[in-house]
């Protein structure tokens, strides 16, 4: 059918419905639709345009999503993307510009991005979820931390970019060295006495452009803020942004309590409204999720919320079921607004000279300056939804044990599973990764995975943050180990958890440093410390036999994790980094150290865990102390540890921890399944 | 005889003599001799006046020094200071100041400040070493830390002073508390709309003004900058500053070494000149010592380093021996000036629009506000000397094992002294305090403490910073644990060490808590880390004992020492608190776990240990580690062990430890005294 006949047929197919909005609206709507992933309830979008649509527009609006989806440019494939780099280029020559930042965020800086704001990998075809180019005119810079040095070094065109280590070489300092030589070797208009880089103020922090713009200084240039982006300018097909439902969700305490705990931190720290710019922080005030995104369940939005309390939210609006209108209208407090209203909104903050806080490690600078330029007095402080939400309240960590439980079910079936089949060696890594989805999914509270599962055997599993793919699919095979991290999104908890197995029998050294791992992992998981402390505290408990031995990880040892939100929030972390958020009661992190072997092998052990309130440890003891409660359960591959090297009172975890998930987990397999998991937990 | 008959008996000898001097300048300059601590070279001042002075002029020098001595005003000495806190309210209500704030810290910001500068103690009666009032017209409070609340409260009038914790209610809290509050209450003319609170600008670092200001404002009130100190205005009797002779000190690198390494960082910074206002920084960069101040061998002066090495000392003139003048003049590069030429020079800097680095956290704030005014461009970062001066060279360390050897010997005699009369029950903590002094004393080398030893039994054990007094003393008793924390200062380095001590038979709870804190301390000293790993990732190592048993303390695990300089020293340290500051190869700090019951006793271990370079720990290791080399060398109670609580690796190191005190200690004693360190050094 043709194009024209196709869109007339929408149109006759709505007016039979008696359906208000008109097809050229619905053609929008679904591109938006086909620019969001795939949801666990296909057809819930059609409720944007309006209830119960008779079935023949319903098939039609399928076919028509699935014709979108066909046709959307997808921004990650691979392919030769020199002309990408050569028309950016034109692009900044014609601006006068000596070069141009490009980073991995978008405004709402989450982990994950929709297509219309993948800049990084349609520009570079660096598809991890961290990164940020530099593109001067004549040369070019990719710059990744640790995780993703390989991966980045496979997927962009090393003659046009130098890629570089976040760590070792920060862009900063790269631009410090190259925008004066840069502008001096291309010559033309940018050769001046100050050479001018140009970046997207919605797409950086306050904290980044102060560390940029200090860069530019010492390389006698300057950072110069762009009404609109060059890369936008140039990029054709780009996806429109996406949509999709926002559906209420209540769960734990109500939003009502959530935004009453936000305006008591506002008001103790004298200020009358605060900016939010992230989706999760949102959706956790407001009792809402959406799935705009891969992986996390957030609808993209701005929204306000003043020292009373009162909210407005900053959302496409063509996002609202009448279900999520309801929501609001119950809660009073909040009004629903389009985004294109927020700019004349942060005008009036300003010209009423309200005090305003802005977080300036994720707000964008252009919020900022717009406030700034108004008269508002901006005070910054980190995201006040942040610290309130790491703290989950005893019905939300009774939810995410629950949801544990359902997840240590798939893994044991998976485990048992990869048992059974890997020694046959016909199990490949994205078989094993699209086994262990299909198991999660067979659980009807299922919402999709909290991330992308990474299945890496043998010298993959080295790789941090491998994404398995055709092209570098392997088999599981004999003397190999298997790493699998994954997670699920259930509506009451997000899981997360990492397991390394011996595919056959272990070499010593590779039983010897997966103890090193497991007693890290246990040191952690059996902390026992005072009020005020901070995961950088405890970071080295995991590390130290690695040390000991010569050994370490170039990763975090835990991450916060959000509850049907995030699988990496903040505050909270277990870092090397130092930080000065405490643990708290009710906070979630993850428990994950490991050990990679360049080119062999990669071991990573994680439990999510949740602090416990302080209590005294001992009868002798003066001073109440907080731990840990595991919340994964799952067994831990007995194969690999080499007994020698635990303490009698690791053994004594690892035993008990093994009872526990036999006993939670256990009733719920299969009798196959049982045996399997008696004999995997056994008493070492 | 008569004043006046006196000076004119001192005119006389001059004249005999042939002096230049006037008598006039003589005379005060004995006072300013007389308020710096006795010397270790009583006669050496008078080469002030000029070298060979003839005996009798010697004599009547030396009675003029005592009468000064005798007749300067004690600002730490016990007494009703009521009508002192009257008074200075009264000038503050004059001034139409709401209030001001007075600090323990000088100019300098050394841990230790003349009796000029004895302020807080003056007004307060606090004789810690940290602290800090804020006096209203109606309230008073002091702010200490955790260590000296109790000493705080038995010092002050608690009727004149609430006496709060620094931590828990920090100044600022307080303040944007208090003071609109008062100044209601008072009414009077600072009952206005903005509250002034006063403070000295050469006593406040910009970083703590920052804070100050910023509570001023919350209470509706601002922080007003004082030209001249209220408190010192109605001070009478102040002591004049010190003058003591400033000697040459050239040891390990040259100071035209180290003033290039300055140069360089300053130059990698961009910067034209750094402002120094740390004493230690000064006497380091230019290899030179004074005896300004208690313990630390410093003479108090300002300087300032451009990045072609160019060094201005600012610094009283009459300090100055011959031998300072040709060690200056011999380096070339260095310029000496009167301090009052400093506001000039800096004016000029300003003029010229030099990129001045100052400290924000040391450097007064009166020099980066004239800086300022005059058009300087001022970029903060730490001190440039810290950090070079913390990296100690091998010549330096050898030096520093020669000193803890040296001090070894010291410490054994003490110890075996004390294993041998304490037990009689008439040792006294004030007689076993001067015992180890005048051990220390008998080696031609020692140049005086590094501080104020500690020498607590029983009770006073658990006050962190006991200092005994006459008022405290009590005697060493069967049951008891002797806590004894003490430091030498030589030319070669600076020891600092505790041990504690069994008295008779210890309880079993004792033995319990000593072997927690035991293992911490080894646990640190048998540490193995990665290079970029700061002091703040290990201090957990030397609590996770104590925190299992719900036990902690609260005080840092470590402090950087100098050498032959401040026994603290920065900028690295172990400590709960978050740093970015690497731990470096030849850098010294302590290891001082502790555990202090209240009221009962206090247990601390604490030797000195050196970051040594990195190397694979084991043939299988993939990296190289960082480690620490133990210099302290001094017997570790083995009565206080539970051994059951000790790991096989915990009793070997001691046990490894123990024979290297034996054997480099041993040697040095007399028959008696080896044969107890030999059984004190017994293997578990």
């Amino acid at each position: 059918m043709e194009y024209d006949d196709y869109d007339r047929e929408l149109g006759r197919l709505l007016d039979a419905a008696g359906i208000g909005p008109a097809a050229d609206d619905v053609i929008e709507l679904v591109l938006g639709v086909a620019a969001a992933p795939a949801s666990s309830f296909p057809g819930a979008w059609m409720d944007l345009i309006a209830l119960d649509l008779p079935d023949a527009l319903r098939d039609h609006l399928s076919g028509r999503l699935d014709r979108a989806r066909a046709i959307l440019d997808d921004p990650r494939a691979p392919g030769d993307r020199s002309n990408r780099l050569a028309r950016l280029r034109e692009e900044l020559r014609k601006r006068g510009l000596a070069g141009f930042i490009v980073p991995r965020t978008d405004e709402h800086r989450g982990e994950y991005v929709p297509p219309s704001a993948e800049r990084l990998a349609w520009l570079t075809g660096f598809t991890g979820s961290a990164g940020v180019a530099v593109v001067l005119l004549d040369r070019a810079a990719l710059f990744v931390d640790g995780r993703y040095t390989l991966q980045a070094r496979a997927e962009v065109a090393t003659e046009a970019y130098e890629v570089l280590s976040l760590t070792d070489t920060p862009p900063e300092t790269w631009i410090a060295g190259s925008l004066a030589e840069s502008a001096r070797a291309v010559g033309g208009r940018s050769d001046q006495a100050d050479p001018s880089l140009g970046y997207d103020p919605w797409l950086h922090a306050p904290d980044e452009i102060a560390r940029l713009a200090k860069s530019c200084e010492k390389a006698g240039g300057r950072a110069l803020p762009l009404q609109n982006n060059p890369l936008d300018a140039v990029w054709l097909h780009r996806p429109p942004p996406p949509i999709t439902p926002v559906l209420p969700h209540v769960f734990g305490r109500t939003s009502e309590e959530k935004r009453a705990e936000v305006a008591k931190i506002l008001a103790s720290d004298g200020q009358d409204v605060a900016v939010l710019s992230t989706p999760e922080s949102i959706a956790w005030l407001l009792d809402i999720r959406g799935s705009d995104v891969p992986n996390t369940p957030v609808s993209l939005a701005f929204a306000t919320i003043t020292r009373d309390g009162d909210v407005k939210l900053y959302i496409d609006l063509r996002k609202l079921t009448p279900e999520a209108r309801a929501h609001f209208q119950e809660a009073g407090a909040v009004t629903v607004l389009e985004v294109c209203r927020l700019d004349t909104d942060l005008g009036g903050l300003g010209q009423d000279h309200k005090r305003v806080r802005i977080d300036p490690a994720s707000t964008p600078i252009w919020i900022l300056d717009r406030l700034d330029k108004e008269g508002a007095l901006v005070s910054t402080g980190p995201d006040p939804c942040l610290l309130p939400k790491a703290k989950k309240s005893s019905e939300e960590l009774e939810g995410i044990r629950a949801a544990h439980r359902r997840d240590g079910v798939a893994l044991a079936r998976f485990l048992a599973w990869l048992a059974r089949e890997a020694p046959k060696g016909e199990v490949s890594e994205l078989a094993a990764a699209r086994r262990i989805e299909a198991l999660r999914a067979e659980n009807p509270e299922f919402r999709g995975n909290s991330f992308e599962t990474i299945s890496g055997a043998g010298s993959n599993g080295a790789i941090v943050h491998y994404r398995v793919s055709e092209a570098t699919d392997r088999k599981l095979g004999p003397g190999m180990l298997y790493l699998v991290d994954s997670g699920g999104q259930y509506p009451d908890g997000t899981t997360d958890v990492t397991r390394t197995i011996a595919i056959g029998a272990p070499t010593d050294e590779m039983r010897r440093r997966f103890t090193y791992v497991l007693k890290g992992h246990i040191a952690i998981a059996s902390a026992c410390f005072p009020q005020d402390t901070t995961g950088s505290q405890l970071d080295v408990l995991a590390r130290r036999a690695l040390w000991q031995a010569g050994l370490d990880y170039d990763h975090g040892t835990g991450h916060g994790v959000g509850s049907y939100l995030a699988v990496h929030e903040g505050p909270h972390r277990i870092s090397k980094l130092p930080s000065t958020v405490k643990l708290e009661p009710g906070m979630v992190v993850s428990n994950e150290p490991g050990f990679y072997k360049e080119g062999a092998y990669g071991i990573r052990i994680e439990n999510l865990i949740a602090v416990t309130p302080a209590e005294k440890p001992v009868a002798d003891a003066e001073r109440a102390m907080m731990g840990f409660e595991t919340l994964t359960l799952a067994p831990i591959d007995r194969a690999l540890i080499d007994l020698d090297l635990l303490d009698p009172g690791e053994r004594a975890w690892l035993d008990t921890y093994h009872a526990r998930v036999l006993e939670e987990i256990g009733p719920e397999l299969d009798e196959a399944g049982r045996v399997w998991l008696k004999s995997a937990t056994a008493p070492l």
